[in-house]
């Protein structure tokens, strides 16, 4: 234990910000690192892998002839750490106090893929024989958004034969409550664009003589969705797959208190959406539409009085499974070109799109997971979707075709992305311990 | 007809922008030399007054006992020339290309505002009294929204007894059609802001479960404006003053190419507005309600998938006569109040607000006003009313109880506020032969 807390504190060290361009050379050392951290694990042919962006970091262990082989998934980047002024320790100095490891990064994702990395090292460290092969796949983007890992994983991905990936990047639904995400919604992400002249005018000389470009938007918009959240498009629900009974009613049975969610994690005032649906399955299952910005005119200071000529919506759709994202991206398209004054120019343009990801816990990975997790968290593991998308995820399914098996060790108080970021220790110890667990009862299989 | 043009380009030479911080000596150089071309057209107790911002120049010549006396009301202030590459000469090197004198501010308001001057100076300078009581009053902030002119005619305004201020900054509704300004809406311009929560939110993890700020504001708006422009407040035109029969056929016997209008000036794809009004009712006496801008959220480049937890809508109404604006504010913040949906919070902040003015053609000072531009450019002249406001005129109105009398020597295509402005010479010499002639009638009524 005091090992993989040297060795975790070391890493934690290193600010591997991979949005910051100042701190590429810290970012390449990180990479170093990680590849040491798989060659003292017992890991073979360990190397960097150059391209666009950051240092992939690859290793493996392929000698369980027979046995399933499984991509290990993590990320050696962070977020930034800003804003410092709200740190109670200095967020690259990796501090314990009680059970918590504060640093940036001791949760995303160092403290939860370190996991990975020490039950390989369990065995071969120990001259002990994997029950399984594997494949570790780190790399160095996943805060930035970066593309290094989906161009390799494209290029190689023939190369990259295997049964499942294990991802320890998410988190428990509560405290001691041993948890596997087991989907995740698909986005569209688009900006629409409104046109209504050439040059923004004056409200007094023009204003009822022609269009306003962000009051049609906001029209647009407002007939999008209805006010009670459902999306109004035509067709936008179809090849939907709901959730199943089952997995309604062990939602359901979580533990949770929405008054609690509403005011002390969201901090909103008030809970909204389809009323004909539970929270969760708005949150993990049902497709959404979010309006993230809307551009033009002027919003500065004081009292400009404009007619503005263009207006820009950064809006998104969440999708569910069974969603292609073409499909939504056209009828959106056509939704808004529908619903788009005569003499007023508008178009849609798509930034990107994914479909959901759904695995079936009963798939056998899944399974032996969560029998793994629920010996050592001695409680039985609960299965959650999560609303957004982890590009990975969908990435592994497209081109590997092999179902994440997302085994949850972070808490739901660890400060992602936020100042005083931490991570659980017994929970990294006892994440090690269930994923040796795991590895047993896959070569077991 | 040189001395004018020699004077005026000596006036333009100094870059008198108001607005811009580091010119506070040219604003200074160009209220002196102001104050010196009331001195050289006769004008007694001229003088700068001091006081927030830039001075104010006066001026006045009150020896006709019996006769009417006119606030004459012109600004030595203009706008900043930038951009400066779309000149075609250079902004503060006033330039005659044929008839027309080239310069920042050549139309607004110098070249309009000396129309004032030399109309007085050719009584007083050559020794002749003038037949009326004039007042004259340039301020340097009309293009900066400076307070110091109504500051000091709240202060000073009961030491200003006269019967009508004379202005000379608008414009002829068409080249050689003598135009006289009778009317001008009043406005009030609103902050809008909705909250929903503490913190903006993450799409993926919370759409489906919180309201989102920016979707409400859309639905706000969309929801106090109908789709062909009328606003949807109840009560809002009440008290609204609709034009005269014989106002609207004026409007419609006016010189106009709608087509030329909608694709030559305002440049829109499509002119829009409340079919069962004409155009000009709609620009002129409809109220109005304009969204200015939109902020919240994320609007930069690239897919931030942010719920944005508040949002600030920029809007204004434009009023018509009769209509309150105080009224209007309390109508406004009402129906935003019940358009808000439960558990979102909404407020409304007044910036501003101003009632429309209109004077009666039938005014004897308008009337000769008109007669004086109809014997000198041989055409009838017409009425017109501005979509817009103009701050002096509300007032002058309040504060000092008089009709402004606003000649129109400008011509459509003058490029105010805009690169390669300009003012068309021969109305310049008109202008000062009708405002003389206008002295004359005043002088015999």
């Amino acid at each position: 234990m005091e090992e993989v807390l040297n060795e975790l504190q070391e890493w934690l060290r290193i600010a591997s910000v991979s949005a910051d361009p100042r701190a590429v050379d810290d970012v390449r050392r990180a990479a170093e690192f990680t590849a040491g951290m798989f060659e003292r694990a017992g890991l073979e042919g360990v190397r960097l892998i150059e391209g666009d962006g950051h240092p992939l970091v690859y290793g493996e262990w392929m000698h369980a002839p027979g046995k399933p082989t499984l991509l290990c998934y993590g990320h050696y980047d962070v977020q930034p750490a800003e804003p410092l002024e709200l740190w109670r320790t200095p967020p690259f100095e990796p501090t314990v106090i009680g059970e918590n490891l504060y640093a940036r990064g001791a949760a995303d994702d160092k403290g939860l893929a370190i996991i990975l990395i020490w039950a390989v090292r369990r065995y071969l460290a120990e001259g002990r024989p994997l029950p399984v092969n594997v494949r570790f796949l780190f790399e160095g983007e996943e805060e930035s958004g970066g593309d290094h890992v989906s161009q390799f994983l494209r290029a190689a991905g023939g190369e990259f034969a295997c049964d499942a990936a294990l991802i320890c990047d998410t988190e428990m639904f509560a405290p001691e409550l041993p948890t596997i995400c087991v989907g995740l919604r698909g986005i569209v992400y688009a900006e629409l664009h409104i046109e209504t002249g050439e040059t923004d005018l004056h409200s007094g000389v023009y204003g009822g003589g022609v269009p306003n470009a962000l009051e049609v938007a906001a029209r647009v918009v407002a007939s999008l969705k209805g006010a009670t959240g459902k999306v109004l498009i035509a067709g936008f629900e179809d090849g939907l797959i709901p959730p199943t009974e089952e997995e309604r009613e062990s939602w359901a049975a979580l533990p949770f208190d929405e008054h609690e969610y509403q005011r002390g994690e969201a901090k909103v005032f008030t809970l909204h959406g389809e009323p004909e649906y539970s929270l969760f399955e708005r949150l993990w299952a049902r497709p959404t539409m979010e309006i993230h910005g809307i551009a033009g005119g002027f919003t500065g200071e004081g009292a400009k009085t404009v007619i503005p000529c263009e207006a820009v919506v950064k809006m998104s759709c969440r999708l569910g499974p069974g969603m292609d994202p073409n499909r939504v991206g056209s009828l959106l398209s056509q939704a808004v070109a529908e619903v788009t004054p005569a003499g007023v120019k508008s178009s849609l343009r798509i930034l990107h799109g994914a479909p959901a990801s759904v695995v079936d816990p009963k798939n056998p990975f899944v399974r032996e997971a969560a029998s793994a997790m629920t010996e050592v968290f001695g409680s039985k593991t609960v299965y959650t979707r999560s609303g957004g998308s982890i590009p990975i995820v969908g990435l592994i399914e497209e081109v590997l075709r092999v179902p994440s098996v997302m085994m949850g060790f972070g808490l739901p108080d660890d400060n992602l992305h936020a100042p005083n970021e931490k991570v659980y220790l017994p929970n990294v110890y006892r994440g090690i311990e269930a994923v040796a667990r795991y590895f047993e009862r896959l070569g077991g299989l």
